[in-house]
């Protein structure tokens, strides 16, 4: 199943926690594997209560940008980076057709060089 | 099937690979995913043999958080980071019942922000 | 199913997306789960059209690294740390026999401690 996401910034963390659950809402037990099949975003697991968590992860994204001459031509070389290190999938368990998150997880759509529309592919193992 | 791990420090790599062999033991062949429902700790594989590794993985994290203000008042930021960074899973191949690591793997928990009682949630596909 | 790759750098990404997209072939649908046994090494999915790129990223993982004295007598540490941080798997969906990728990505087998022989296990799921 596809889900869609609007990026509105060149950084931003999207919550897509309620997206994927409705998409293994009924069915059994098993594995939800969350992909993104884009090179400049990524998918990952934290806390969704606090607003100010998000907003710290992205800037601290942009800070651990090593400040080293980059040679890919588009100039978004930063945003591949911190795609390879945060990761293109997720994966977690689900019970009775329900995702079985720890108490204060949430799964965020990671823009590294939007604003763009994106893609989240989830599938039930 | 849930471990419990308990965590003595701050900042702490405790080896599970024994405790995740347990759980996997018996069953046939597939997938182990080893699970952390907490948004300050994170799962990785790496060398056990020499605990030297360890201690310099948990130093390098620390030594890698930026400088900068965090917002969230809980004051933890960092762990929340180097948590999406590490994730919050890893997978590997079960053959007859037993983990398929590599010679020199372990399966770490990474405690970014303790010392607290945490869980690990293994189950195999 | 096992894949042979020699790196010939200290760092090097070496683009295995043919080799596993080998392995898979003729299965049906599913997750292709793709296994790095090292401790010094990792697999990402990142953009493999322009090598400007993956040289971009060799460069910043080297660059991230912290300076801070490791105790690990062999000296590598850097490459245990990068090798944590980028992981030891990656999963992609497969459908009727095909990985499916974004159309941009590929993946990156990183040597991070070479020249060596290496391997890479492939499983479906």
């Amino acid at each position: 199943m596809n889900i869609e996401v609007r990026s509105g910034a060149r950084r931003e963390m999207i919550d897509i926690t309620r997206a994927v659950a409705a998409a293994v809402e009924g069915a059994g037990n098993g594995l939800c594997h969350v992909y993104v099949p884009h090179t400049t975003a990524a998918v990952v697991i934290n806390e969704h209560a606090d607003p100010d968590v998000a907003r710290d992860l992205t800037a601290a994204y942009e800070a651990m940008v090593p400040q080293i001459r980059f040679a890919h031509a588009e100039g978004n070389s930063d945003a591949h980076l911190m795609a390879t290190l945060l990761g293109s999938s997720v994966t977690v368990p689900v019970e009775a057709g329900r995702l079985r998150l720890g108490t204060w997880q949430g799964i965020f759509f990671v823009e590294l060089d939007g604003p763009r529309s994106r893609k989240v592919w989830v599938s039930l193992l």
